[in-house]
């Protein structure tokens, strides 16, 4: 098959181009860079040293025998997203183009209108693209699972079939997002929807968690490393605890420590972005997969980072701070995820067995995150944007874990 | 108190400022004239002479001692916003800057952008500009019934309570947009409840139905004229409807004709914007109203407007046309709307009234229309975009009004 990704050279990208190379097919794809220039803005960087496109590209040839073909551009641009669909033909589209971080469009207004301009226009843009040039192509589109918000009834995959006063309809499931960024995913989920439904484009929206990890078994060497952010905009919760316990800086969770989210190990969420590449849904068909593995309180995580940093001598603390974004603390979770499952989807990786593998790679990269260390405290508020001061700690008794709350679900009830 | 309208040159905006006026409020407004331009693009021009933005607030003056203020600016321009919001902390602000027109925004890529850009990211600045220089102002924004699509089960105010899998939550009504305008409406009220609830602004969000009309009482000289438009883009329905009868032109209900919509007056619409800019809601509420009066299938309203016709002695005739738009032809349609009614609302026009007012005003100004006359016929499409053809008609027998539809609904059961 041959696939395009937009923004292959982000953390999902660059691991998606190198395993989809690895089965065999034609990988080409563009970037504008902006995940780099918004790190940098961010006064941080990748905490994994990675190379240019040019040199990761040669790297991957060198070693595996990959031709991966790239391109700079921006979503943005129509003239020259629509002329590389018209030239290139793809089979499927992976939509990896987004600004992905919630706290970055929080800061200001100027960063809520980045946000949704590239996200919301960007896929529009998208979408006119393939009706234009490639409409039989299989657009898979990374959404959130933040979209559903923490509904206090189970999380269905996009639709669900409901009673209401006596009457039945099938109806998207309600969204609650919780920042511009994840509001922008909302909306671009609903155009995505339209599209399939007015043009007969063919698209897999995925409800992805949190994505964690450093590595996939695809990066045999450090040449082909993905990046890995562990600033407070675009470092993800596991990963950014992960880089805090080795620099000996406490772990941060935020208010009671209670909030649940859905994860998926970064090797686990290239096995479903594979598959559903390779098992497209029908022409005109708009379907919605919830790419997650297992849920977690964010204090639960904490500990298990501590204990994982302590097996390799690290001495952790736990720290957990005000909650600098709006979102509930207590709350009930559930998400159906059976789509991907029945496409043939097995978790690989236990969060402990991954914890292991990111530490290792961590502390050979610890000086880089140190450099760094001034990025770590959050500083974006959901009520006052970007501000000077990091939240103040929370007094430890408000955050101890519930130890019902902690234990693994077993997957028949999560 | 002081109302800023955002959107003042427009068909409600303009109407709004005179009826405020009328009721004692400060009115300010501004306004980008992209709707008089945009009505050129498509070839058109309002029905009614309206005057320029200068000498129709003269005329209000000089008739009424009215003193609207006005200045010219788009709301994309952040620094003319806030310095506007800044400069005149108003008591509550009414969104009309929105790009209002569905066919206008499947034209082709470069509209429905345009559309996206304009509503979503325009909103988004409002928002901003709120929080940043008057959080207390109430803002009052147009959303459409048409965010709710038609589901097969009751449409209430906003939000729902509901029972799924045995436990039980109040969520957002899922929302089906029909078209790319449609859908900036629906990401506007996510952004804006969002906004409420971490910025603690206060909002009503009108979905509003299909309003008509040519007139209000505070229009008492054609000096104070409201716009009126009848090309396929920002004609809506009965207006359309009006104008095609007074030139002789077929009425045009597309497909069926059995497609159910929700309609109000011009009239009673500013009743209802009054209301709810006269009785705000607590701060960091967000509620939402059903902005409409009766529930009409687009065949009915069709023989309507002809029998309204042949009362001023005009010879109407219909012909249905192929449906240009993708949409439900047979469908359920009910929707709540007792939020407004709580607070007072009570409708002052029957259908028939207005559409006897409507053609006796258009018949006055039946040379403008006819002089625009190649602009009627319907040439955008939902699935081609802007067509050279407008659609074929369709064959008598399909579009036979279903009597157990026409009859006017009574309001307890709407």
């Amino acid at each position: 098959m041959r696939v395009l990704i937009c923004g292959i050279d982000g953390y999902l990208g660059w691991t998606l181009a190198l395993h989809l190379s690895s089965r065999g097919h034609e990988v080409l794809g563009f970037d504008n860079f902006d995940r780099r220039k918004n790190v940098e803005e961010m006064g941080s960087w990748s905490a994994t040293p990675i190379l240019d496109m040019k040199a990761r590209i040669e790297a991957a040839k060198l070693r595996h025998g990959y031709d991966i073909k790239f391109t700079e551009g921006s979503i943005l641009d129509y003239d020259f997203l629509s002329r590389l669909m018209r030239d290139t033909a793809p089979d499927a589209v992976v939509h990896l183009a987004e600004q992905p971080s919630a706290p970055f469009s929080m800061m200001d207004r100027t960063h809520a209108y980045y946000t949704q301009q590239n996200n919301v226009l960007g896929t529009l843009n998208l979408l006119f693209a393939l009706k234009e040039h490639a409409p039989k192509a299989h657009l898979v589109k990374l959404g959130t699972m933040g979209e559903y918000g923490t509904p206090n009834v189970p999380i269905p995959e996009g639709f669900f079939e409901i009673e209401y006063r006596g009457r039945k309809d099938r109806l998207p499931f309600p969204r609650q997002a919780g920042s511009f960024y994840h509001l922008s995913k909302v909306h671009d989920s609903a155009n995505v929807a339209f599209a399939c439904k007015i043009w007969g484009l063919s698209s897999t929206d995925i409800m992805q968690g949190v994505v964690y990890g450093t590595r996939t078994n695809d990066i045999d060497d450090d040449s082909l490393l993905t990046r890995f952010d562990f600033d407070e905009a675009f470092g993800t919760i596991i990963n950014r605890y992960c880089a805090q316990a080795v620099i000996g800086y406490p772990l941060t969770p935020y208010g009671t420590g209670h909030q649940k989210r859905a994860f998926i190990a970064l090797e686990d969420s290239m096995q479903c972005l594979t598959l559903a590449i390779e098992n497209p849904p029908e022409r005109g068909e708009y379907r919605v997969f919830n790419q997650i593995d297992e849920v977690y309180g964010v204090y639960e995580l904490a500990e298990r980072v501590r204990k994982a940093g302590q097996a390799h001598g690290l001495d952790v603390s736990i720290q957990a701070l005000e909650d600098p974004r709006i979102e509930a603390q207590e709350h009930f979770y559930e998400a159906d995820h059976e789509h991907l499952r029945r496409l043939g989807f097995k978790p690989t990786r236990s969060l402990d067995e991954e914890l292991d593998i990111m530490l290792n790679d961590l502390m050979r990269f610890r000086s880089r995150i140190e450099a760094k260390r001034s990025v770590i405290a959050p500083k974006i508020t959901w009520s006052q944007g970007r501000v000077a001061e990091q939240p103040r700690p929370v007094v430890a008794h408000s955050f101890e874990p519930d130890s019902a709350r902690s234990e693994r679900k077993d997957d028949s009830e999560l």
